[in-house]
């Protein structure tokens, strides 16, 4: 079996101002073609750092993945390095640079001087083409292992691996294969999921089944490894049919669906709509549903009523409910949601009412506490829910990347939940 | 000058499942008290791979901070690898058992056996207390260099760093002092930026100036370095006031601040209040804007008119103004505001209409073609913007990680724009 080593390049790595997405999308696609990922380092523009890393990885693979360090200034210095680990010189490739002028002139921009450096690669290796930007990768083979330098601009990346490295590598990773499938689930936590499964998830058995949240979405990858595509497919094929039989509709897609695209299938194939009140999440359902290109089919009306006063003059809730109950209650959210429906005419709507907090809270109406409705032609549902940024949730490893505190992922998890409770009524 | 070395360990960061944050949240930890990452190294939960690479590291660094595989389960192993690094055995710690326990039964809950193991540390070493969860972190000096072990889980991680890490190492870092800054600039592109500070951002220049860009928020880093911190700060403040006096009302704020606090600092201030009408962006400007704790002193209504009709019936824009001109049209983004803002009876109103695409685009009006208009008391003000996943954008880097697309980018770009027409009216 072929084993990779990835090395990411670039100060800004280091000094922690960006992080690099680069070596976790190349990990998976390895792993996807049967190639696992058996060491990742990261390295600054440095030409002697460089070289001494490209020794590491190649002590660890067959074949080694780098990205970044080729652009056109001073501090890229990716090319050098790895002339200097082959021992060799770089050289002007005619072809390159006519490419490179070509891609500025298209612009109409003249190519600045630096760039010219880009058509150099080093002496023996070969030069992939960037479709998408001025900056060549370079493939080498070196000592009986496979060398290849992408660019660091994710999207330059992405697409000069999926189109001219990823095709070559799949035709040389022959021994075996593997095949990977992803259950999205929603409604319950990781543990539950867990327990539901009962013991699938033990190490060594194969499909391997791993299990990962984010956001209250937890996702269930299933890795199948065989000799042949097609019984790797069967295998995983058995096993999505065993956890779906466990988990019922706690499955709500698979592959990388979200909650919003979903629910936005199944509206635009019922030919049904949906209309929107939120309170405490402030807009971030509307967003989720509109994330989905195309919701203009099912959507039209959303209300984003954060004030009291809005709640009354726009939506027409009764002011007396509100003094009676308090916005955050269920008689509330449940007025929302019926409002919504009936001011908007659409077949379904879901109202909102909580406290995001951090402040706001109190004994009785913890920070936390969501009030979520939907609304539909026969019946409307309510139901009370306190999302939390506990230990449960914290245990979910990284997951919340991105989201910078409580207060987000509570309006977060708030919308989602949402969405989830419109799924299951369609 | 004192350096370190990062260590990510678990398999779930090989795979590409997760994407470690911890590295980069320890590289500019570290860099802001003057110790700067020299290497980074990823690796699996493996014992012979993480000694491999605590001894690489150790021959990179003075201080090496390793976090994951501390956890209960038979994979963690990073206690393990340390013990045979230092060629010393794991020994239990009763103190650290007793806490462990605790932890359980304050939860009401019983420890489970394996968790047990955490209460093992190598000979000779320290333990770090964990104020969120069962793992302690490991803290041993070697051969003259410092050995950290961390939780992976990423609040443990930064809690035990900035408790108890950080103090030791700042006292330690006794020989120069690294003092940053962070600007904040929207409204150009970060070449234009660049042109307008002309020579400062060479490298080797104190303080160092560095840009990064991300959807559209230029920001640039002032890292001032001396003797002692008096002198960095007051380099960093030379330099902070020649960037703004070249860069005038580009830059709207400093530090983390994103444009929806300065924007919502300011209403505040000034006790006034601001209401939105999104077409396009369907939510996602009051998302911004609700982002911020406290956003309900000043935004009170916003409507998410995505059909003609929802603008018509909910706003009371002229169903004539949208045949003549079309829903994306400077017309109607200024109708949506004037109406929003008389509605709400808001001081200050956002209308936002275009197409985000990727499908709905023509030659006349293209996808990223986007009407903003910002009503106020006095007047009214109408931009017309195309946002592109150009060539431009595509060269910020990593900077388009965790939004999927140029639809998500366009959007995102337009509700910011918004903001920041608003925040040069305050």
């Amino acid at each position: 079996m072929k084993r990779a080593s990835i090395i990411s390049i670039g100060n800004e790595l280091l000094s922690g101002q960006t992080i690099s997405t680069n070596a976790a999308y190349l990990s998976e696609r390895l792993f996807s073609i049967g190639i696992p990922v058996v060491s990742s380092y990261v390295v600054g523009d440095d030409v002697d750092s460089i070289a001494r890393v490209l020794r590491l990885a190649s002590d660890d693979g067959d074949i080694i993945v780098a990205s970044g360090g080729l652009g056109p200034t001073d501090d890229d210095v990716t090319r050098q390095a790895l002339a200097k680990f082959f021992g060799s010189e770089l050289q002007l490739q005619d072809g390159l640079l006519e490419r490179i002028k070509n891609f500025f002139t298209k612009r109409n921009l003249v190519m600045p001087e630096k760039t010219k450096v880009q058509a150099y690669i080093p002496v023996g290796a070969k030069a992939l083409l960037n479709n998408l930007g001025t900056a060549p990768g370079i493939m080498a083979e070196y000592k009986g292992k496979l060398f290849l330098a992408l660019p660091g601009v994710p999207a330059e990346m992405k697409d000069m691996f999926e189109e001219q490295v990823l095709p070559k590598l799949t035709a040389a990773a022959v021994d075996q294969v593997i095949v990977t499938r992803k259950l999205r689930c929603f409604g319950t936590g990781e543990s539950a999921v867990a327990e539901l499964i009962g013991g699938v998830m033990k190490r060594g058995r194969n499909p391997l089944i791993n299990c990962t949240a984010k956001h209250g979405v937890i996702t269930l990858h299933i890795v199948a490894t065989a000799k042949d595509k097609s019984t790797a497919e069967r295998m995983a094929e058995e096993d999505e049919e065993m956890l779906r039989k466990c988990l019922g509709e706690l499955v709500y897609g698979v592959g990388e669906q979200t909650l919003a695209e979903v629910v936005g299938q199944k509206l635009a194939r019922q030919k049904k709509t949906i209309a929107v009140a939120e309170s405490c999440t402030g807009g971030v359902l509307a967003k989720l549903i509109t994330d989905v290109e195309g919701a203009s089919r099912y959507f039209t009306h959303g209300w984003v009523t954060y004030s009291n006063q809005a709640k009354i003059k726009e939506l027409g809730v009764s002011a007396d409910l509100i003094e009676r109950y308090g916005a955050v209650s269920e008689q509330i959210s449940e007025a929302m949601a019926v409002r919504a429906r009936k001011k908007a005419e659409a077949d379904f709507a879901i109202g909102i009412t909580g406290i995001a907090g951090p402040s706001g809270g109190s004994e009785q109406k913890p920070v936390g506490l969501v009030y979520i409705s939907v609304d539909a032609d026969k019946h409307s549902e309510t139901k009370r829910f306190i999302f939390r940024d506990d230990i449960g949730l914290q245990t979910c490893g990284n997951d919340t990347a991105g989201v910078s505190g409580n207060r987000q992922l509570i309006r977060l998890r708030a919308a989602l939940t949402g969405l989830n409770m419109l799924r299951l009524q369609l």
